[in-house]
């Protein structure tokens, strides 16, 4: 009945965690249309097959022009030009320019090859169908951007691990890339276990309650840029668990367990756990609130996460630690840090040294800036939750925040 | 050939422009299974329909008791109990409790209904099968969670016009609330217009440049939780305009159109927005930098919105006005803060006072916290964003900022 764990924080399980599966990480990649891979992860690096821009623009309305000629133009003492043409926005600039002519050209439009400058308009003035003058000088390449002033030939757009926002997908489009190597999605198995857990659309009778991890989960998995694949609700039983981890094993990248809270269900699951592959079982315990009876296993390339069965544990728990074990499946070189916001804790909070401790905070604007009001309640279950922004972290070298001290809030995903 | 424009604080635009679409909102709202419904507004409060949890429950594994028994107990005179039953996980616990009488139960389990608290497992002996020596007190209630302590019936689950999070989907589930009345995704109708605009798969010829606000906005209304509807890309020419601006106002709640370069097409395209309905534009010009010459117009019940043609101003004015407009076209109460970072900029920004200046900024964590290095270059276009981890506000009445002041960082959409 009693069950003994090491604990060890969760800062250092994680880095342990993330190194043992990158040790083995093997990553499959596919082809992807550019626009559809935004929240995909670049499986090759890829760089520019010709300069952005392609051609030398202006980057005003004016006229396009030697800047030697513009050279001592003033109010007082303009210089004159003759317009020998216009151009065309979308097309080349084929005309030849002699000095002390100019071409109208739009902001955007491909300078003329013997130009290398525009004067903006608003320092011209017509004074006939093919004369204006000129008040302001203009230095080289004045108004204008360089061919490959964005990116040159050959430079990266994107590198390999990169996450591609849909910026980077701008920029794959503007060089005409329109298709792009990605790491596939990780297959991420999700199974409910416990006598008392029903499906939601299920009337609960006394002693049950029905199934919100396979849910949540799956949710936060599909935000990461996982693919969620439920297994759905299992009995406290060893035979049942052991058959899902089986068919689980054989279709998934990552294997989320929420473990049964009898006694028995937390006897054999991290046995089960072992059971599936070497290394096995690397971390049984976490020196966390919520979160502490946490299992972190590989069996063989496959990560396996048992998380506490309350639903509030659990998803802090995934916040953590499958968050980046999803990311890590994906190729990414850097794992995104969560969003935060900085704001002033209302109430003092006590904490245990030695243990790391997340608390679910409200935060609100007001004249002094934001201020984070905990959310409590033993219960410490989804519904604490739904009615958070964010986590306070009380560090494990903390025994506690003051009221009023800056704490660091960790937004929910959204 | 001169445009003049009015310019605007975009602050003061924004909140003009939320008014005017606000005061002709409807919005037509649909069912959707409440897995499904991540992301979405919830077009009406939800109360709860029973209490959370349904019963009182044990928090730790032990011994259901009366409090009151165990009164006076400790490890020198423990108070002796005797074992009547066990409380199975997910069913009644029906057995009856007379005084000094203990029931077996684990965390989750439902208490006998003369229970009122329980001694953990830690504090416990058994010292025969049938009988158990306790060394402490409980008061009542101890150890357990109350009937209706997440949330007690009637009481209200999430409000409407509120974003449902994974959290508030699993809090729906817990009460067995499997579909959810929502909010209808906003039709968002993009065009991009410009006779140098190609489709990206189109080899470029001199003068020519592909089209990639057609992409980074849908990307963004998506993110946003609209549906884009993409028109394509437009010749300049008033006529095409006319004909799919018709054609995009009979199925879209918003359009957006990025504006051709040419000076004719930035002289009718006001013109043309403002020939859909009353009360028609209702801004021209916004006193920032990227973002001049947006245009924010309402033609009946459908806002039009002109965005530059360049590629990095469309996506930062969308970032601050589509952004805002599609959340209201979804009835959401309060529009989400955008994601920041505070950092200190790494040198010295100068500004025009009265503008408001975005520059997009590389975030380096290092030893001292967090940096922003500003990302230059007069191209300001889609790869400096691609570089970007956010953008940089220089407010409209500063003339800068000094080198190692601290800003707040708007994180880019990931």
């Amino acid at each position: 009945m009693t069950e003994f764990l090491s604990l060890i924080p969760p800062a250092k399980a994680r880095e342990l965690y993330l190194q043992k599966i990158s040790d083995v990480l093997e990553l499959s990649t596919e082809i992807l249309p550019t626009v559809d891979a935004v929240g995909r992860i670049a499986a090759k690096s890829i760089n520019a097959p010709h300069p952005l821009p392609a051609f030398t623009r202006a980057t005003v309305d004016g006229y396009a022009v030697r800047a030697e000629d513009t050279y001592g133009a003033s109010e007082s003492l303009p210089a004159y030009f003759k317009i020998v043409g216009e151009v065309k926005m979308g097309q080349a600039a084929s005309i030849e320019l002699f000095p002390m002519q100019a071409v109208l050209i739009y902001t955007g439009g491909m300078l003329p090859a013997d130009a290398n400058a525009v004067v903006m308009i608003e320092h011209t003035q017509k004074i006939s169908t093919q004369e204006i003058e000129v008040y302001r000088s203009v230095s080289a390449w004045e108004n204008t951007i360089l061919q490959g002033e964005e990116i040159q030939r050959g430079e990266p757009v994107i590198g390999q691990g990169t996450k591609i926002r849909a910026v980077e997908m701008g920029g794959l489009l503007a060089l005409g890339i329109t298709q792009v190597e990605v790491y596939k999605k990780p297959r991420v198995g999700i199974l409910s276990s416990g006598d008392e857990v029903v499906p939601p659309d299920h009337d609960i009778q006394p002693g049950q309650v029905r199934d919100v991890n396979s849910y949540t989960l799956s949710a936060l998995v599909r935000s990461l840029g996982g693919e969620p694949i439920p297994y759905g609700i299992i009995a406290d039983d060893i035979n049942q668990l052991r058959n899902a981890l089986r068919s689980l094993r054989d279709q998934c990248d990552l294997i989320l367990i929420t473990a049964g809270s009898s006694v028995s269900a937390r006897d054999y699951t991290a046995k089960v756990i072992e059971e599936q592959g070497s290394p096995g079982v690397l971390v049984h315990g976490l020196n966390t609130r919520p979160g502490k009876p946490t299992i972190l296993a590989l069996a063989g390339k496959i990560p396996i996460i048992g998380l506490p069965g309350n639903p509030l544990s659990a998803y802090v728990i995934a916040t953590h630690l499958v968050k980046p074990v999803v990311y890590t499946l994906q190729g990414i070189s850097k794992i995104p840090s969560p969003h935060t916001q900085t704001a002033r804790v209302t109430i003092n909070l006590n904490s245990q040294a030695g243990r790391e401790d997340w608390i679910p905070a409200k935060l609100i604007f007001t004249d002094e800036g934001w201020l984070a009001e905990p959310i409590f309640g033993k219960s410490n279950m989804i519904m604490a939750l739904a009615r958070a922004d964010g986590l306070i972290c009380i560090p494990e070298d903390h025994t506690g925040l003051a009221a009023h001290e800056m704490v660091t809030v960790e937004l929910l995903e959204s």
